[in-house]
C-alpha cells in the first residue's frame, strides 16, 4: 500500500451560481465520506483559520490518488500538495 | 483536546561527536514512542527522501504542545511548522 | 486556554456591490467588539499601511477559534495566518 | 507613542562558549523583564514550536525601539522582524 | 519625529472607468504633492521600469503614517510595504 | 508499480576528507548504476550548470524509494525533492 | 540533439466557452502524440493530484523547443518552466 | 552611457478585443525594432517556453531607460525587472 | 546623473579578528561619510531592528556605482539590493 | 546552434587559501577570456553592486554549457541559473 499526506486549499469563485456551489459541495461531502469508509482517506482535519484540510490517504498507488484526487468535485477550485509518506522507524505500532 | 500538524525537518551537524549523535538519536526515539504510547504523538511519519517528519499531537493545549516539542532531544537540530488543526465537517466520525 | 497570534489581510472585491460591503462591514465590526468585550479577541491592531490586522485570540481551543474565525462576515474576502503562542519564560507576568 | 509588532528568531551558534551562551541568555531575561516593567516591552509570548517571540513595543519612536533592539544581548543571534501598528477602527477600548 | 520608508506598487484595475481613473490619479498627484509641500512626504521616486515608487515619510508616528496611507485616493489599488526608519550612527548630519 | 520524479541537490562540504569524497562519490555511481541496471533508477540526467540530477524510479511503493534515496552514499549532502507520477491520458503507449 | 526537462501546470479559465475548452484539449492531445510518435515529445507524466504534467523533450535547439512549446493550443493557459539536461556522468546506457 | 538587463514578462489579458491587441503588439514591434536600430535596445532574445524577453539596453540613464519602458505599447501587461549592468574585469573588449 | 536605491545587509561573521572587525567598521565609517560629503551618498538610514541601511546614491552612472559598492571595506559580508531610481511625475521640485 | 543565459553568483569562501583564491580567480579569468576570444562565451556583464555577472553563451548544445560550466575553476563556488534563449521575433537582425 502507499501512504499520501495531502494538503487541499479551496478556493470557490465568489461568482459560481449559488446552486451549482451547493450541490458541488455536498457531492464533495458525500464523495469524500465514501473513501473514508473504504479506509481509503484515512484522515481528514480542518486547518484552523483556513478554507482547507489536510488529508492521508492509503491508497494501492500514486495512480489511484490521481484518480481520486482530480475526480474530487471541488478539484477545479483547488490549490493540492501531495507528499508521499512511509513508516518512521520510531513508530510504535503499525 | 487540541490536534495539532507539526512538520519537523532534522539537520544534525556533520561535526556533532558521532557518540553524542548516536545517545541523541536514541533518547529522541525513546521520548517519542513513549509520547506515542500515552496517545499524545498521535501519528508519525517520515516524508519520503527526507529526513523529516510529518505528526499528529493530541493535547491539551499549544502549552503542552510547545514543552513536548522544546523538550526534544533533536529540537536544537530541527526546523519545525506547527498549524492546528480542527475537526472537518465532513469527518465520518471522531 | 489556548492563546493565538491571527493575522488578517482583507481583500473586498471592488466589484462587491456598495451596500453588501457596507453591511458586511459593519456586522464584522460589531462581531469583532462582541468578541472583544468578551476577552476572547483580546488584541486588535491595524497594520500601518495595510488593510489588515494582527489579532490575538484566547480561546479554550483550535476547534473553537476555528469557529469564530469562519464566522467572521468577511471571512471570505480574507488571508489569515494562525500561529499558536505559549507563555514566554521572561514574561513578568501573567 | 509607537505601537511596533516585533517578531525575533533566535539562532545561538552551537559553538559558542557555553557560559558565554548562559550569561547572554541570563542578561537578555533581565534586559527584557526591566522594559516589560517600564511598560516599553508590552507584550511577549513564545511561539509554539520555536525558539521565537512575538512581541509587542509601546516606544517613543521608531529610534528608541532600535535602540531597544539592537541593545538585547542576544541581538547579534537574532533575524527580527519588525511592523509599525496603529489604532484599529473596531478597538472597543484603548 | 518618525521616519518611514514606504514602497508602493500601483495595480489599477484595466476596467476601471476611464473618467474615475483620471480623477483618482489626479487627486492622489494633488494629495502627494500638497504632503511634500508640508515637509510630510519628504521623498518620492519612481523605481525605474515599475509603476511604483519609493517614499520616505517624515510624520509624528504610525498612527499618522497610516492615516496618510489609507487616505491614498489610490491606496485601494496599491501593494504597500512600510519599513521604520532610524539615524544611521554614520551619517554625517541631521 | 509506482512512478517518482526526484531532484537531487548535491552539496559536498569543502572541508570533506578528499579520501571520503572520491570514496562516497564512487558508491554513489556504483549504487546508482545497480539500480539503473534492475530498472528501478529509470532516468537519470544532470542539470545543465548544476551539481543536481533529474530522476526517474519506478519502484514498488514510497516505502521502497525512500530506503533507496535514504540509502544514498550521498544522502547526507543532499537536497531531495520527490514528486509521485501516475500516467498521462494522452500518452501514446506505456 | 538536446534534452530538456520542461514541467507545464495548466490554468484553464472557467469562463472559457466549453466547446472551445474541449477543441483545444482535443487538439493539444494530437499535438502531443504527434510529437510523441516522433520521439520529439520523449516522456509525459501526470503529476499526482495536479492539472500538471513533466515532459523531457529531445530537440534540435531551444529554437525548435520554443516553437513547440509557444505552438501548444494550450500554451496561452499554462505556466511553463524549462531546464536543459545533459547526459550525466553515472548513466550507463544512453 | 549606463548598461541595463531587463526581463519582461508578458500577460494580455484574454478579453482584450482581438484588434487592440493585435495593433498593440504591432506597434510594440515597430517601436522596439527603432530603438533596435538606433542602438539604444542593444540585444533582444525570447526566454525559451515563455510568453517573455531578455533584453540590453544602452542608454544614458535610468530616466531614459524608464521613459523607454513606460513608453512600451504592451506595458500595462508586463512585469518588468531591470537590473544596472557594468562591465566586468574579465571582458577582452569593450 | 543616475540615482540608485540601495539596501545593504550586514553580516559579520561571528569569527572575523575583532582588530580586524573594529579597523574595518572604522574604515566604513570613514569611506561612507567621505561619500556623504561629496553628495555622492545623497541618503542613509538605518532599517529599525536589523544591521541594515538603505541608501540613496547619485552617482555618474551604474559603473561608478558599482565601484563604490565593490570598494566598501564591509562589502565582502554585504547583501546588496540595487534598484534604479528616476524622477517621479508627482515630485514638486528637484 | 544554442543560446543560454547564465547567471552566476560568486560566494568564495573566506577561510580559502588566498593563493588558492588568487590562482583560481586568474585561471577563471583566463577560461573565461578564451572562450570569449572563440566566440562561445558571447557577452559577459558584471551585476552593479553584486560579486555576479549575467553571461551569454552561443553553443553547441547543453551538453557543451555543461561542460564549459562544470569546468570553471569557480564552479564550486557558484550559484548558477540557466535560461535558454531563443531567437526574438522583433529582432532587427541576427
Amino acid at each position: 500500500m502507499a501512504l499520501f499526506h495531502v494538503r487541499m486549499d479551496v478556493h470557490i469563485p465568489r461568482d459560481l451560481d449559488p446552486q451549482v456551489r451547493e450541490d458541488t459541495i455536498a457531492r464533495e461531502k458525500a464523495y469524500s465520506q465514501e473513501l473514508q469508509r473504504s479506509g481509503t482517506w484515512r484522515e481528514l482535519w480542518r486547518i484552523v483559520g483556513q478554507y482547507s484540510n489536510i488529508s492521508i490517504f492509503d491508497v494501492e498507488s500514486g495512480d489511484e490518488l490521481h484518480e481520486l484526487l482530480s475526480g474530487l468535485p471541488l478539484f477545479p477550485y483547488m490549490d493540492i500538495e501531495v507528499m508521499a509518506l512511509t513508516r518512521h522507524p520510531s513508530r510504535i505500532d503499525d
